[in-house]
């Protein structure tokens, strides 16, 4: 069985200003790899309605799971709950269960559950929020599409809290060697070893070590037989 | 008038599955900030060709500018140059003035251009060549779509050679030359030069080759005689 497929989705102009380093992407796509799920494409796009209702639309029907981060905080520019309610067809306002989770946590740090901070308990309907251990305020899954917080605190506690529940097929393994030699060199005996091993994929990444060129060469599967077997051919050939 | 707009498309696997951290789209952020360019929309996708083609041709339509890195080195899996090809709908083979090009380069530094290697000189029709101080193997702009390398450190000299371009500047000319110091021996008498050619615009790109340490100086601008000039004058300080 093929693995899922999942898209991860990066809500917000300080991405795409330069002002803020996306490091959720990542995150997510060796979380993703680890569970056996395949992510396939990673997009960011910047805090209007139109572009996140068109990237959710089209990413959710591509793929089997999506995951979004950023834009769920209290200030005006978060529009992200609300644009996925839309891409969804979905109606939002805020919800008790999730207005009931905020006021009992500002209730604990002593703040107030003003206006703006009401705005974090905006959950579509027919929404199943995702647990917020750090600050409160959940995430929540619609459909294939599951929302959560921009800061990587936050996203990675969210991530841990909802990426088992999809189990996804088997874990995707990996063998891997360094050769001292340059891409270059390697390509045409690596290209020969990929076609005799079509159930796996392989990739290569040229490294610079004390001054030392070399590639480290990578093999993924799902068949660790099959991975052992391989690696054994690699170091036959570049060993 | 409102600003031109512009995408990023990074591409490779070793993204996706969490191996490797794409700080390049941050990169580009920044330098398009600065240049009064908005990017609105950012998309990585594997090292599949439909993939690809299909990122090319949506994001070429909707933006002014569309610029990738990755995927085009020597190895099996680098389809960029052919996928974009294709997504343009242009011929693609090895082509003469790119084939020089490395030629040069691996005579220079004494290596084969084996067969690998010369899938680098793979240019589509039509496409102008971007100039690589670094590694000499170039990238090219078909359309609106400017195709680039995803190792960081070229990454960043190929963007410093076509973004000046982009914002109604005549095209930029550059003259480089690899001195084998590194960055901070040569930081000083470099700032002095700059210092003697205010309209030209002077960059240094550190490299590992065969072991040993070095740094391109390049050396940019409008203005071809002053470009001579000034590589005259740093080959006599650097020579």
């Amino acid at each position: 069985m093929p693995n899922p497929t999942a898209a991860m989705l990066v809500i917000g102009d300080e991405i795409l200003s330069g002002r803020t380093h996306d490091t959720n992407t990542r995150y997510l796509a060796g979380v993703l790899t680890e569970a056996g799920i395949d992510l396939r494409e990673a997009r960011v796009v910047s805090d209007n309605a139109a572009a996140i209702i068109g990237a959710v639309q089209t990413l959710a029907a591509r793929y089997d799971h999506v995951f979004t981060s950023g834009g769920i905080g209290p200030t005006h520019d978060d529009i992200t709950a609300d644009a996925v309610a839309q891409a969804m067809g979905r109606k939002i306002d805020v919800r008790e269960d999730a207005r009931e989770i905020l006021a009992a946590h500002y209730k604990k740090v002593g703040i107030e559950l003003n206006a703006a901070r009401l705005r974090m308990a905006r959950i579509p309907d027919g929404a199943r929020l995702i647990d917020n251990p750090v600050s409160a305020a959940p995430g929540f899954v619609l459909g294939n599409v599951h929302v959560m917080a921009g800061v990587p605190g936050i996203f990675k506690a969210m991530v841990a809290s909802v990426v088992p529940a999809l189990t996804g097929g088997a874990p995707l393994l990996s063998r891997s060697m360094d050769v001292d030699r340059g891409e270059g060199d390697i390509a045409a005996p690596l290209a020969e070893l990929a076609a005799r091993f079509p159930a796996l994929s392989f990739g290569s990444y040229p490294y610079q070590r004390q001054g030392a060129y070399g590639t480290n060469v990578v093999a993924r599967g799902q068949d660790a037989g099959m991975l052992d077997a391989a690696l054994a051919e690699m170091q036959d050939i570049f060993g």
